[in-house]
Order: structure tokens, then C-alpha cells, then sequence
């Protein structure tokens, strides 16, 4: 397959935006990454999204979108892994344009979720998981997530504060981001005092959701010989792989082998190891999955992820930094879109575009994105040259 | 791109499956597909579905259906165009194996839409328009149809009955198809006496919604050197092109733009014009689809696509044979598995499979699968070598 790259990135605030519509906040983002690549059109779209049936009774969002934007009479689609779904979308344009059969399309991962009612969007946000077996028991996704993070707490002798170092490190760096949904410093107290939501995840250890859209501009990479002084970025590494859809099917629900496999893929094909990233841009939904996947990324021994926040690795000039524009839990998680920012937050970082929270020479960045309870993972590893 | 070949076909019957899951259905096909493939694991699943979160509180149905199926650890996706999800799936998988990143992929289109009353489905297939601008106006899908269909027939001059003629041919093929929704022969007075549905659309203009779904296997062309005896079929020719998601913003709406320009595509792909074309299973959702699919792929002059049919030409023995296994009138239409069914159809045309309804000596098949009203569409050409 022939390489990838780069060449524009867009992104709006996550917010609950009660003024703009789905058509709207997915358009801006589009059209942003359009304009930050300097061209007017691309040969196709691929749009990331997972409730847009759901909430806004609108299918078919490729079409939506490219109708909306002016990419009259071209190829579009939609892409849906939940979660996963932005992850997804770059992934399918990514084999289009390296297929050589399109020269350029533009990825947009979007999310509008402020159009309904809480328990709805908990019910819809429950189509993640199994509908036969885990949603028509009556458990919710946090539900789920909570079973797997006490089972972890359990199994490993971790008590709640010590997920306090992810949550604490992702509010520290959406300060500094825009575009993030939360701007408020947290401390342990805070963290431990917070609402509990299904325990032990409280609310604290919970990414909140929110309406939002991330876009970037992909073409073969010999098409783009310098970008204005910025750092050529390319998609140098890039899995996707998948484990049972309900958690309870799984011999061991503490790992996440779909985020080793689809790891393991971006690696080999990147030719980097774990020791070689700079910025890891991971799928912390909830904090117990941000040590999941450090632990199957080859980052942390098993059950020993939570000791990198403990011991302060995780921050923008720590060993492995993660979270680096706030991450799920402070940048916000529309969920569709979510993917789809890690990659822009890359860029940013790769291009040293993020200010107090750049770290300082980064060259090689990571995204991970999860559907699911870790059912769809999707890797994708950038480089700057 | 390196060439694709299909290894491998798979579909159920089209039916109200009460004892039949979506896990069920969908899961048939997969199987039935890769046994016809002569294998047991591929690299990746690529599923076409369009109503799963609004039918059956579903999500993330690539993982869904890896997971039932035993694919586990493998890349899984959906991919949604409304109506168009099962073609849209299948070009997909096409491009991530073109593109050498996999070396084989399942390809399976699904719908499971007896589990909601009518009503509740007429709503779900209205998310397949303009949720804004259409819907929200209490059009339903069929009655934007029944307003193209109208002006089509103010416009060119044709009545209601010289319509029939596709009804006919569908119902008349689909006798002879063991997995169509409907085996029953209709005339001309059936036709014109038929309920209506939305003036001057009626019921025999109307295709069936129904569960089923079908499936492929594809491999990189040159790694499959014969097929028992069975010719190796390859995906020579493949477009996909869009137009405004509602109709009322198209400056033609009797012209079926992405239509035109995913067959020119597709054509140009596969070096071939439409006289080349031995047999096309398009996308005759309603009757008026038909008449607007063979103008705009280069069959008819603009406005004549009623006259092929009242010329006899569209049956198996006939200059432009349509669907020869009962197409979406009569083999049904479960939404975002017919794209799916077109392709298998085409293959068992170029295999010679296809008894009673066989098109003499077919070396060259086109399947088109439409999104919307002609919003998102999808042509594959497929040859027998």
C-alpha cells in the first residue's frame, strides 16, 4: 500500500451546542481541515459517527455531509465501530487512498448528542454493547465498565485514588486546549469526593459527552513535499482488530487484546516499539481504561498501569505521555467524533502546536480508539519527517 | 490497485424470520459464504447495515457479527449508506484489499426489519432522507418517490401502466429464485388494481422490506487460480459517486446524477460501455427507480427507460436483462443487505447458476445499489473469466 499523509486538520469545541446543528458542527470541522490543507475539494469523504439514527433520525452522513459542504458528486460514505467509529473512518479512507484508487479525501468524525434527553442518550449510548446479552439485562455501558474496573481494583489491590493520577493529568491539559469541553483543575480530594455514577466509577473517573467534530485532509504521501514550514506528517502505522462484544465472553476481561493486536499491527507496519512514542492519545472513557490500554500497548506490566499516573509518567513531560489535550475525560467524548480528535490532537502535537502541554520533540505519536468495552480497536501511529 | 476476484458467495431467503435473529441472519449468509469459499478465517469483516440501532438497539455490527461468527481477533466494520450499505460495505472491503494492507475480507450485507410494527419502520427507512428538510415534514421515503414518479410521468408523458412491465419481469424471475421474498406471477390488471400506496406509487410499484442477508468472500485477484471447475470472477469496474441527500435541491430530479457518474466510473474501470454489460441488477426500490437507473447508466435516452420494458427488452433473453433473480420488487428488499444480494446475483449469472432466469452465455454483470432517493450510489462491474 502506498503511504499517507496528512495535509490539513480542522476541529470545533466540544460543547453542548444547543445553536448549531449536526449539519453545522461536522461542516465546520470539514471545512476547517479543508482550509487548514489549502484545497477547495477532495475525491471522497468518509464520516465517523455512531447516534446519528439515534438522535437525530439522520442516516446516511456521508451523503449528509458531503451534500452540506459543496463535495457535490463524489464518493462518501458512513463508518460505524460506536466509539471507534472516527478511528474507523480514517482507517477507511486511509485504504482508499493508499489503494491508489482516490487521490485525497477528507475524515470527519462527528457527534451531536445535546438533541436528547439524558436517559436517552444512555439507552442509545447502550447499542455499543450487546443488545441480546448485556443492554436487555438493564445494564448501562458505565455499567459495564464499572464491573471491569472493580474487577481490576480486585484483582490487582489498586483502591480508587490511584486512578486519581489519569483524570487529574487529563483536566491539567484541556486547560491549555480550546477546544476542550471542561476547563477546571481537579485534585485527589476532588476526585474522590465526586457523584458516584455506577461504582466505582464516579464521575470524576468518567469522560463526559458532548456535542463535537474532527476532521482531517488525507493524501498519498509523495503528493505533499513540504506543508509551509510545518512537519510532513504521515500514517505510518495503522490496526484495527476486534474481541467479543460483551465483556462476560471474554477469558480475561482485564485485557484488552484488541488493543494488543491492533497495536501490535501499527507497530510492525510503523517499525517502532512501545519506547518510541511520544505522545499516546488513548481511550480513556473511563480512567480504568486508560490503564487497559497502556498495559496491552506495552507501556505497563499487567496491573501495572495505574502506577504510571502514580508515579507521574503520564504528564506532557513525563515518560509516557498521554491525554497531552485533555483526552476523553476533560477534551470530552462525543463519541462518533472522538477518534478523529486523538488524530488532529496528534498532528497538533507532532506539528508543536500545543503550547504548555507540547512535548518537546515529539515525532512520533499514537492514537487508539475504542468501540465498545474494547470489542473495536483501532491504532494508527503518525510520523513527523 | 491490484485486481480483487470473488472466492465465495452466501445469502438466506428474504422472509419475516419471527425465529430468525439479526445474529442469525446476518451470520447464515457470513458462514454459507466462506463454506462456498472453501475457507474458514478471513483477514477482515466489512457488514452493510442500515437499521440495526433503530430496529434492534444494535451497534458496532462488524464486531457483532466477527464475534458470532468466530472471527475473532480480526479488523470488523459497518458501513452505512442507507439503502446503498451493502454496496457501500463491499467496496470497502474491495479497497483494503486493493490496497494490500489484508489479504481477504468478508463482505456481508444484513437487515433484520421485522422486529418493529410498520409504522415504526416507515419511520426508521425516513432517516434515509433529509432529516431536517424532508422528514421533518412528514414525507415518508415512498412518497418522495411518489413525487418523482409523478413529475416523471407529467414530464415524459407515460401512464401508470407502462410501468408494469418491471413488475412483471421481477415477479415473473423470482419465481425461479429459491431465496426471493415473493413467488407469485403478476399481469398487467394485478398491477393497475393493485392498493395504492402514495399516488400514483402503488403496491406492486413498491418493492417488499423483509430479513435476509448475503454475503461474499474476496481475495486478490491473482491468488485464485481456479475455482473447481467454476469461472473466476473479479471486480473489474467500481464507482461510487453521491447527490444532494433531498431530492427537492437537485436542479434534475429526473436525473439520476450519482448514478451517471458511478456507472462512468465503473465503466472506465473496467473498459467496458453498457452495451457490453450482459446482465444489471439495479435498484428498483419502486418502479420509477428502474426507468431513472437504465437512463442514467447509458441504457435509454433521457425519459425512455419505460420504453425497454414495453420493448421486451428487459428479461433474461432479453437486450438489457434487469432483475433476473426478482430484484428488490419481488427477491425483496431488506435495506442494507440488496446490495449485498445484487452482488451475489451477478455472480451467480456470470457462474451460469441461475436455471430458468440464465442469461446465455454472461461474461460481464453490473450491479447498482441506491441510497436514498438516488443520493449515495454504488456500481460494481463484475467479469467471468
Amino acid at each position: 500500500m502506498r503511504q499517507v499523509a496528512i495535509l490539513g486538520i480542522g476541529q470545533t469545541k466540544i460543547d453542548e451546542h444547543w445553536d448549531l446543528s449536526l449539519r453545522e458542527i461536522g461542516g465546520n470541522a470539514a471545512l476547517a481541515a479543508l482550509h487548514d490543507a489549502g484545497v477547495e475539494k477532495v475525491d471522497a469523504l468518509f464520516v465517523g459517527n455512531m447516534l446519528s439514527p439515534l438522535i437525530s433520525g439522520q442516516n446516511q452522513l456521508g451523503t449528509f455531509f458531503s451534500d452540506w459542504i459543496g463535495l457535490w458528486h463524489k464518493e462518501a460514505v458512513k463508518v460505524e465501530a460506536a466509539c471507534g467509529s472516527g478511528g474507523a473512518a480514517l482507517r477507511a479512507g486511509l485504504m482508499a487512498v493508499a489503494s491508489g484508487d482516490i487521490d485525497s479525501a477528507l475524515v470527519v468524525g462527528v457527534e451531536k448528542m445535546s438533541d436528547k434527553a439524558g436517559h436517552d442518550v444512555t439507552a442509545a449510548l447502550a447499542t455499543a454493547a450487546d443488545a441480546d446479552y448485556e443492554a436487555e439485562q438493564g445494564i448501562s455501558f458505565v455499567g459495564i465498565n464499572a464491573l471491569v474496573m472493580r474487577r481490576y481494583m480486585h484483582e490487582y489491590g489498586w483502591k480508587h485514588a490511584d486512578f486519581a493520577p489519569f483524570s487529574i493529568n487529563a483536566h491539567a491539559n484541556a486547560m491549555h486546549n480550546p477546544f476542550a469541553r471542561l476547563h477546571q483543575k481537579i485534585n485527589v480530594e476532588q476526585f474522590e469526593k465526586s457523584a458516584m455514577v455506577a461504582t466505582p466509577i464516579n464521575l470524576l473517573d468518567a469522560s463526559p459527552i458532548g456535542d463535537g467534530a474532527a476532521a482531517v485532509v488525507i493524501v498519498p504521501a509523495e503528493k505533499v513535499a513540504s506543508l509551509n514550514g510545518k512537519p510532513r506528517v504521515t500514517i505510518a502505522g495503522a490496526g484495527s482488530s476486534t474481541d467479543s462484544i460483551a465483556v462476560h465472553s471474554r477469558k480475561d476481561p482485564l485485557f484488552l487484546s484488541a488493543a494488543y493486536q491492533s497495536a501490535k499491527r501499527a507497530y510492525e507496519m510503523a517499525n517502532v516499539e512501545p519506547k518510541d512514542i511520544d505522545v499516546f492519545e488513548l481511550h480513556d472513557a473511563f480512567s480504568i481504561m486508560s490503564a487497559l490500554s497502556l498495559e496491552a500497548c506495552g507501556f505497563a506490566e499487567r496491573g501495572q498501569g495505574v502506577r504510571l499516573g502514580l508515579d507521574n509518567e503520564l504528564s506532557p513531560n513525563g515518560r509516557v505521555p498521554i491525554c497531552t489535550r485533555g483526552g476523553l475525560k476533560a477534551r470530552g467524548h462525543p463519541v462518533g467524533a472522538t477518534g478523529m480528535y486523538q488524530i488532529v490532537e496528534v498532528i497538533q502535537q507532532l506539528r508543536g502546536e500545543c503550547g504548555a502541554t507540547q512535548v518537546d520533540g515529539a515525532k512520533i505519536g499514537m492514537a487508539q480508539n475504542i468501540g465498545g468495552s474494547g470489542a473495536t480497536i483501532l491504532t494508527h501511529i503518525l510520523k513527523a519527517e
